[in-house]
C-alpha cells in the first residue's frame, strides 16, 4: 500500500484561504499539520477576486508534490468548489462561519458539490479546521508510516485527555 | 458551442446552464426573452465539469458585445459566481431547485456572494428563471426603448390578465 | 425629501432603505458607489410606513433619470419588491439582518419575488450592501466607459490586495 | 371587480389572492366562512402586478363596511403586508406553501412585519386558509353575538366529531 | 393574580405571558396599548407550569369582558394555542426568541396551528410584542371610535418620523 | 371513549393522537407494543379541540395504572406538552409530519419544553411512530423482566436480519 | 473513571458528556437531580474519541444497576446513539448548542434515531439539561414513591412561583 | 459477512450503508468504482442494530488492506462517525435523505463531527453517492497511477458530454 513518494521529497498539503479573515479559524489547521508532522503551504487567494491565481495555484501546486488541498471559505463557499474543478488530488473543504447566516451558506454551498467533482467537506468553522489537518493526515499516512503513527499517537493522547477530564471533574463533583 | 448566434453590434444576453437538466426550466428565461425582443445565445457549460470552457466563454462573449449573463445551477451553484469572477458585467442567478434539499443549497449558494463580486439573484426554479429574463431585459432597456416599450406592454398585459382571472373567479362563485 | 441632488441627464442610482436602523450597513453601498464614480441619491421610505411616499418617490425619481433603485430592508423585507412594482428600472435587494431569525426573514422575503418582477437579490448584511453598489455600477457601466473602468481598476485593486494579504501571512507564519 | 356583493351596513371580510392558483386552497376559506355566516367578498390581486388596483380596493372596500382582510399569497409574500399598510383595520396573512422553498418564504415575508404595521398571521397552506375564516369570525363574532354563536356551535361539532373518530378507531382496533 | 383591573363595561385585552423572562419584550406590548388608550391587564402563566390557572384565567377573564387576548411565550410555545383552545376570542400569539434556536422553535410552535383554532400571530420578539398591541388595538377600533382615531394618529406619527429621519440623513451626507 | 382496556394491575400505555389522519402512521407503534407484550390504549384526543377530554383522560389514565403517555401530532404540535403539564408520569411525544412543513414544526414544538416539563421526543413520523413504542417498553422493561427480555430478544431479531440483508445484497452482487 | 459511587441496590441515573466543555450546562441536571433525590454518577466520555471506553462503561453500568442514562453532547451528537445502542436501558439525549450551527446540527443528529434504538430527546440547551433530569426522575418514580412525591411537590413549587412572580411584575407595574 | 471478495495486496474501498433501503443509492458509488478500476467490499451494518459487528468489520478490514472506508446512512447518520472513531484511515461520509427531513439531519449528523475525528462528507443523495466513489478515487489515485489516469480520463469525457449536450440543445433551440 506505499504510495507515491512525491518527487523533490515529500507530499505536501496546500491550505488555501478565500480571505484573510479566516486566518484565526485556519491557524488551527497548521498546528495541528505541524503536530501531525505534515508538510504544508498556506495562501490567501479567493475563488472571486483571484480566479486566475487560483487556477495556476493549484497547477504549480500539483506539479510541485501537492497531495491535498484544503480551502477555506465562508458564505457562498466557492473555493473548495473552484480547485476540485481543477485537479484530481482530493480537495478538503472547511465552511466558515463569517456574515449573519452562521455558516449554513457556507456549508451547502461546500458539501452540495454535483457528481464527479467531489469535495471532502468537513464540519463549520473551527472544528472543521482542526479536522481538515485530520483528515489530510489521514489521506498521506496510507502512504507514510510515520504520519499514520503520529494519528494512531494523537488519538490515544486525546483519550488520555478524557482520563484526565474525568479527575478533573471527579474533584469538582467532590467539592460540590 | 454557442446554440444561437447575435446580431453583431445588438447588446445580447448569454444564457448559461449548469447541466442540461436545468433546460426544462430554463426554457421559460427563453420564451420571456423572445417575447421582449432581446438578443441572446443559449450555452451548457459548467463551473465544475468544464471550468476552462466558462472563462473562456465569459471572455469570447464579453467581445461580441454580451452585455448580461444569466447563469443557471442547483446545488452547490457556483456558475453564476466564476462568470462573476471573469467579468464586470452584471450575471444574473438562478438558482435551480435539483436535489433533496429544494433548492435552499443553490440559493445561498448563488445569493451570498462576497463584497466586490455581486450576483444578481432571483428566486428559485421556475419564477426565477422568468425574472431573469425581466431582470435582463430591464438591465437592457435602460438603453434600448423597444425593450423598455415591451416590458411596460407586458407589465399592463399582466394586469389585465388578473382583471380576466376575476372574472373567471366570479362565475364560479356564482355557480357555488 | 431626498438626501442628494443628482446632476442633470445623468443616469444615476436611488438607494432606499426602509428604516433609519439601516443606516450603518448601507453607508457602504455610498462608500462603494462614491468610490466607483456613481451618482445617487438616498432616502429613507417604507413600504409599510410611507408606501404613498414611497410610490410617489418611484415615479418622480424615474423622471428625473433615475436608472436603478437599490432597497434595502430587514425582517419581512419588502420595500425592493414594492417598488419594483412600480417601475421597470432594474431594483437591487439588500436583505438586512435584524430581528432574532439572522436575515434568513429578509433574504426569502426580498428573492422569492413572482414571475414577471423581479428583484435582483445580493447577500444579507454587510456584503450585500457592498454589492449592491458594484452591481449598480454594473448596469450603468454598460453605458458609461468611465464607470466600467472604475469597476475593471476596483477588482485589479482587489486582486493586489490579495497579494498585499499574504506576503502579511507569511511574515506571520515566518514568526511561528 | 368584486366578485360578490356584501349587505349595505352588515361588517364584511375581504378575502384578496395573490395569484388565481391560491384559489384551490383558498376555496376553503370562503367554505368555513359560509358555514359561520359571516358576509365577504373574493378578490384576486397582486401587491406586485396590481399594486395600484390593490391599494385602491383596500380604500373602497374600508369605505363599504369592510371590516377585516384575509390576503393569501406564496413565496415573497407581500400582499397581506401590502393591504395593511394602507388601513387600521385588521388584516390577517394566509402564507401559501407555492413553489420549491414549501412555504418557509412565505410564512416569514407574512409573519416577519416590523413594528406598527401588524399581519395577523396564520398556519401556512390549508390549516391557515379555514383558520383565516375562523379568526375573521371571531374578530367579528365581538360585535355580532349570532357569529359568536356559530363559533361556539363549531366548536361543540369539532369536539363531537372526534368522539365519533375515536368509536371508529375503536371498531378498526376491535378488528385487528 | 392580575396585575391591573379593567373598567367594568369596556372591552380590554388579557396580556399573558409563559414567563417573567418575557417582560423585558413584552413590557412594549403595554407601552403601545397605553399610547393607543386600550385597557388590559398583565399576567404570567404557563401552559406548562399553571395549566389549570391558565384555562381558568381565561373563563374568567371573558366573563369580565375580556375581547381579545395576547399570549407571549418562548421556546415550545404553546401558551396562546391552549389560550385559544379555551375561548372563541381572538387570540394573538408573541413568539419570544428565547433559547439558541432563536426563535424558529416558537414561531412555528404559534403560528402553525390545526385547522379551527386559530392563534393571531406577529413578528418574533420586539417587533412582534408591539404589533401584538396595534393588532388589538386594531380589533377594538372596529367597535371603538376612539381607538380607531389613536390607531389613524399613530400611523401619521410614524410616517412624520420618517420624514424627519430622512433630515437628519441629509445633515449626515451633507458632513461626509 | 378509550379504545382498548388495560388489565388491572398492570402497568400500561396510553396512546394518543391529536387527529384521525395520524393513525395510518401510529398503528406501527401499536404493532411494536404487541410484539413487545405492552399493555395499552389507543386514543384521539387534540389539545386544541378537546382540551378539556384530554386533561381528563390523563388522570383518568394516571388512577387506572397508566405509566407511560405517547402522544403524536403535527404542525403546532401541543398534544405531548398538555399531557406532560398535566402529570408526572413520562410522557413521549411523536412529531408527525403533516402539512407543509415536513415535520420541522412539529418537531420543535413537542422538543423544546420549557425546564421542568419535559416530553421525551423521538424522530419525526414513522420511525418516531416506532421509537416510541420501544422507548415505552424501555421504561416498563425497568420493572417488567419480560419486556426486557422482548426488548432484548427484538435487538437480536434486528441484527439476524442485518446479516440476511447482507446475503441478499452479495446475490444481488454477484448477478452484476 | 466513574465520578461518584452509586449505592448498591438502587437505581441510578448516569449522566455521560461527550466533552467537558458540556459541564457548564449539564451541572444543571446534576441540581436537578440532587433535589428530586435521584441518585447519580457524572462521567465524560466521547462517542468519536473514547468510543471502546464509552461501551465498555455502558455495560459496567447497567450492570451496577443503572436504570437510565443520559447523553450530552454538541455537533454531530452521537453519544445518546452509540449508548442506545448498547443498551435496553432507557437513553436520555440532551442536544448542546456548541458551534456555529445554534445547535440545530445536535438536535437532529440525536432525535431522528432509526427505528429499534430510539433516544429520548429533550430540548437543546440549558432547558434540556434541565428535563433530562426531571424525565429521568419521571422514569424512576413509576417505581418509587419517593421520587414521585419529590417531583408532585417541584410541580407544586413551579406553580407558587408563578403566583410570586405575578406580585412582582403587579408591583413594576404600579410603579410605572 | 462481506459481500465482495477484495484481492490480496492491494488497496481496497469498504463501502457500508447503514440499511438495506440505502441500496437504491448507493448502488451508483459501486458503478463509478467500478469504471475506474478500484477494487471494494459492500457490507450493510449498523451503527445502532449491529454497533458490534460494525467496530470488527472496521478492525478486520483494516487488517485485510482496506484504504477507504465509505459509510452511508440517513437521519440521525451515526455510521459514518462510527466507523472513524475506530479506525486512521479516511472515512467518507454519504448522507442519505431518507424520512421527512429531505436529509438536512443526516447532513448535520454526518458532517459536523468534533475536532479529531473527521469524516469527509459529500452531497446529500445521489450526487453524493458518486462523489464518494470519486473521492476514494482521488485518495487511492495519489498512490497508484492507472486510478489517477482512469480519473482523468473520467474528467475529459464529462467535459466532452457536456459538448454533445450543446450540440443536442442546439438542435431543440433551432426547432423552436
Amino acid at each position: 500500500m506505499d504510495s507515491t513518494v512525491a518527487e523533490q521529497g515529500v507530499a505536501w498539503v496546500s491550505i488555501l484561504m478565500g480571505s484573510e479573515s479566516d486566518w484565526p479559524i485556519m491557524e488551527s489547521t497548521v498546528e495541528v499539520l505541524e503536530k501531525l508532522g505534515v508538510k504544508h503551504e498556506v495562501m490567501i487567494t479567493s475563488a472571486h477576486r483571484t480566479p486566475t491565481a487560483t487556477v495556476s495555484h493549484v497547477k504549480d501546486a500539483e506539479q510541485r508534490g501537492c497531495a491535498v488541498f484544503i480551502c477555506a471559505a465562508g458564505m457562498a463557499a466557492h473555493l473548495a468548489g473552484a480547485v476540485a474543478a481543477h485537479t484530481v488530488r482530493p480537495v478538503i473543504g472547511v465552511p466558515i462561519d463569517a456574515g449573519p447566516l452562521v455558516g449554513f451558506d457556507a456549508l451547502l454551498s461546500t458539501v452540495q458539490m454535483p457528481g464527479g467533482v467531489p469535495v471532502a467537506t468537513v464540519a463549520v468553522g473551527k472544528a472543521g479546521a482542526r479536522n481538515a489537518a485530520h483528515l489530510a493526515a489521514q489521506i498521506l499516512g496510507l502512504g507514510d508510516p510515520e504520519i499514520e503513527a503520529a494519528l494512531r499517537a494523537d488519538r490515544e493522547a486525546n483519550a488520555q485527555k478524557v482520563v484526565q477530564q474525568n479527575t478533573g471533574l471527579a474533584e469538582k463533583l467532590a467539592r460540590r
